[in-house]
């Protein structure tokens, strides 16, 4: 089902090559002024052809309100927004030859012959895009009770930089960083990283990448034990998002290598407030915020279309043979990922406080 | 919220030291026969005091069937089983000295007074035995379909085995795996792991690690794009689990180091079947089956009660203090959590093919 | 939250004056063929301006399809209709000036200064015309399951015409009823409440009505005991339209004259199926269905708008005063409703079946 | 599904003859006091046996508290409540005959040779106590926030007494009316509506009737449009009761004689309130409440337990024959059934202030 949330109700809807994609959001509180601009920005961070890193296809990607807003600001009912599609050539696309690492093949599976296999159709990262929206609405409502939500690139190939969880954070930061082209803390290391881009670029290939993302300003006590734990509402957001194949909460994955005496964070308090000394958990102990910064990170595959020759099956003639995917594709989404990740988290963390 | 599931609902209800602690499956259709056997089997993998690595706190755990079974088999409505809780000494729990690592901070933080701190309450760990029992009904129902779930333990701190990704898989493999005490594929390489809790449990310490989940036998096309994508449905219930912070399906993290041309998993046919040659996504692409085995891995954290000296706050005092964790504890809880990973995946799996 | 259903999701959005008015349905299986004739005759059957006894305001009413839908069959992924809102006179509204038997004061008291007040807004019955389209989609998927569903217009005012459960029901007569200007059985009956609409019309007032609807075909089985009774389910969606006060199933408000030798519908057999020789339990019995027709009826208010002076009050003033509504406005909203009622039912039955 | 709720999730579970029945609630905040004596009061009120209308049937119906309550106060956490099951004779039912006019045709289309028919399994209107412990918990709550919820018997057979509408209403004449034994506003016509029962029962007959029921104390600005209007969560909640056929809201069926002059309940202010001068509405507009008293009427059929010998059919021989229904029964489930229409409405009203 493509609707997602509790108090909040997120539902998406479009395909690649339709006639528009967009959202229904409901559950925003009446009285919103929107900044529209806002809304653009984060729009076009995540929009193609920003740069020599992304796909030549531009879009134009302008949503058009059709309900739920007036006079700029919210109404309290139900706020649809869609983006038209305008610059599709779906002669691109061969329905018979799977593509790797697509959802070719499981889209036959589960829509039969009457999937829109046509640029991805429902499965393409295109429809994304009304949900850096509808995040960019929800980013804005956080920001009035105080929250930021921001990201960086952590890794790209094998070029990382520092966690979040090593290195000073702090709104001014994240907000920085969200300017940048290449959301990355430092652009030093940005720099390696778009190299490996251009690298796997110019030998006809693809990498992917780590986003780290940051949540500052939530209150303890946000979340639930078991099912609406933080971390299940976060992550069942971020696996929307194609190409997302692991998340981690604090160390994560390296809590392995920790032991308890290390990993547990100890409580301090300054005789007014308690936080923790360290942040190993990412602001979350038993499901629920602990009024520390919340950290976690996603990986991102590959990009799956890439210019190389790949082993495929033709299904009309179910014989094995070879496909070579033409068209404007990503060498890496990582950088145009970062703002997906961080307008989802918003929902999620909406979701969460409402 | 502690509800579940979109086709089968599972609630969750207990606290460590109230009357008991139990759950309510519904959705199961009529006419399945129990193996009660089985099910008490699976409960033993998860009950403590079963060997030398977990806290010589003896539970039952004998479930009482309260509804929706007659006979031995489900009658299509509601099935609640509970366990009572006879074992509990409340005394060893002191209310105003946080546990670092715990939910205590954050437990008061929601629920305020009336929080039931007592043994961590609804946190414990306890509560996944309720769970363990749901999910085993779930494993038959999945098992009359062919489909098979099991699991082994990848890393214990430092220590590590080779992923189901890069070693022979089978459902006798995943049966085997579940029948030992320590639920590896090697059994030399489990010695070391118990020798590495052993050695943090002498040291007043405790690790964790790693469990890499299998599912076999799941047809292609179960799942769905965005919101509902079968790593969505999977992760919001693993991190349900107390101490997990961690998910990555197939490759994961270890995407980052795979240029596409290498992650992709490509196509092949023998004539009349399509699989992949490489399963790097873990069986799912789009949010959706492939047909492939369903791999992911989750990391637990090192248990959080530890006897060693701890910094933290009295609550009340407002000052900060140590605390030193006195009770029955385990220095490792990923052996016992095997089966919950298990039975939770179940669950998930049984929600989405319905 | 204007997000209704378990296996299907629909979203409704939309403001009476805004941009456009829409809904999202998702779960529609794919390879659906769409007759887009039916469905712009159902939306007909719901428009303003169609005889003398609606508004002379004209809506075109055309849908645009976004989403879900490739040359004319369903795609299995969220099928997205928007109506462009293009005959609106927000100047007729006064936003001080409560409309007595309106939403208008109970908008604001939930929505505040941002409550979307034009034409009704979010409240208008115009936003019943996305849910006539998502229900001719359903219509259609239960058509190929053999289900019809029809209505008729019992009561207007005080003239009443037969119930399904004293008359002779079939398939036929639901499709000849479909396609009067008026729905009822008896087109003389009709005559007369069609005289008391223009009555009420001439007085400046309104009048309501009953609208009887029944679903054949419907396998037994079907629904649920308790929270998803059938009853509830189709209940939650009636009252969803605006104007409805009232549902019963079978004889409803009518059991209490009768008693249970009576009431009860006892079982009967020809050897092959069993059915009942009477059906005054509307063809459901503890939620669920049994083979007979499902029958109910629901009540709808005169509509509120008329041109008579009414008490109000000044919200801005907080006076006491009165306001004469101008604009075009029915004097009955029953005859337009019908298809709206059967179309609602469609989503439910739906929902129930999949 | 028996899972109901959006703020608060509510699972009902049990059959009439297993070993339990009960329910999980949750969402019920933490630091709420249960007065358990009321609890026992409301429970008893729906218990069968309290006087010569009801049948001889003696349960204990006492309510086991499981978890979400510590020293009396809730911990915010789900709170399981449980009945045993004792007093239950099963060969009292046969599988074979079909009694009319419940669930027993019905329940075995759905769950086929599996379903637990004895006492009429999970269908049992006995599955009704647990909904009252849990609204006896949700009263508790409202009654912090003013909110009352109280109802009467308006009809039994032909007996009828005036409407809340039509008659002075005030929190302390609920109270009153849910101390008497026959929850009547005049004892004298609760004395005819008496008889009416006698008389069916001694003609091995049963009655049906009409409970109408208030919310007082209640906000304006509480529902919301469409799909979950105050009407669509009442009602979905009230068809859950078994042997409801029907709901009202205001003047409900009785909308249809009156035009919209009369119908339109005028708003007035006196310089600090708006209210309106009539309540036809039942206290809701556009679905949502407008600050007037929540009105609702419900119709309940005949008890379909009688004494006469019915028509049915055998199905073992698929032959028709005869049943007579033996066994403990009521000649009218009206009065038992109003504290659990309270109860449920407790819990919808409460679903939606939260």
């Amino acid at each position: 089902m493509n609707t997602w949330g509790n108090k909040i109700k997120i539902s998406i809807f479009g395909e690649s090559h339709g006639a528009a994609i967009g959202v229904v959001l409901d559950g925003i509180p009446s009285g919103l002024p929107l900044d529209m601009d806002f809304i653009r920005r984060e729009m076009l961070r995540r929009a193609p052809g920003q740069n020599s890193l992304s796909t030549p296809r531009k879009e134009a990607d302008e949503v058009e309100i059709l309900s739920g807003v007036m006079n700029s600001v919210t109404t309290g009912t139900p706020i649809c927004g869609i983006i038209k599609n305008t610059n599709t050539k779906s002669k691109d696309y061969n329905k018979n030859l799977l593509r790797p690492g697509h959802a070719d093949f499981t889209g036959f599976q589960k829509y039969g012959d009457s999937h829109d296999f046509r640029g991805g159709g429902h499965f393409s990262g295109r429809i994304t895009a009304p949900l850096v929206f509808a995040g960019a609405i929800a980013k804005q409502l956080l920001s009035q009770k105080g929250i930021s939500i921001g990201s960086h690139i952590k890794q790209i190939y094998d070029i990382k930089e520092p966690s979040f969880m090593d290195s000073p954070l702090s709104k001014e930061l994240l907000n920085e960083i969200s300017l940048k082209d290449f959301p990355v803390i430092s652009d030093e290391i940005g720099e390696k990283m778009k190299q490996a881009i251009l690298g796997a670029s110019s030998e006809k290939d693809s990498v992917g990448g780590i986003i780290e993302c940051a949540v500052l300003g939530l209150a303890a006590g946000i979340g639930s034990p078991f099912f609406a734990s933080l971390e299940s509402v976060i992550s069942s957001m971020m696996f929307s998002i194609p190409a997302v194949k692991g998340i981690e909460f604090g160390r994560g994955f390296d809590f392995t290598n920790l032991k308890g005496s290390v990993a547990n964070d100890p409580f301090q308090t300054d005789g007014e407030k308690i936080f923790t000394t360290t942040n190993n958990n990412g602001g979350i102990n038993g499901g629920i915020s602990n009024g520390m910064p919340v950290l976690f990170s996603v990986a991102m595959k590959p990009t799956p279309s890439i210019a190389q020759t790949q082993n495929t099956v033709d299904t009309e003639k179910m014989e094995n043979t070879t496909i070579e995917i033409k068209g404007r594709h990503d060498p890496c989404i990582v950088q145009r990922a970062a703002v997906v990740v961080e307008c989802g988290t918003a929902l999620a963390v909406l979701d969460s406080i409402l």
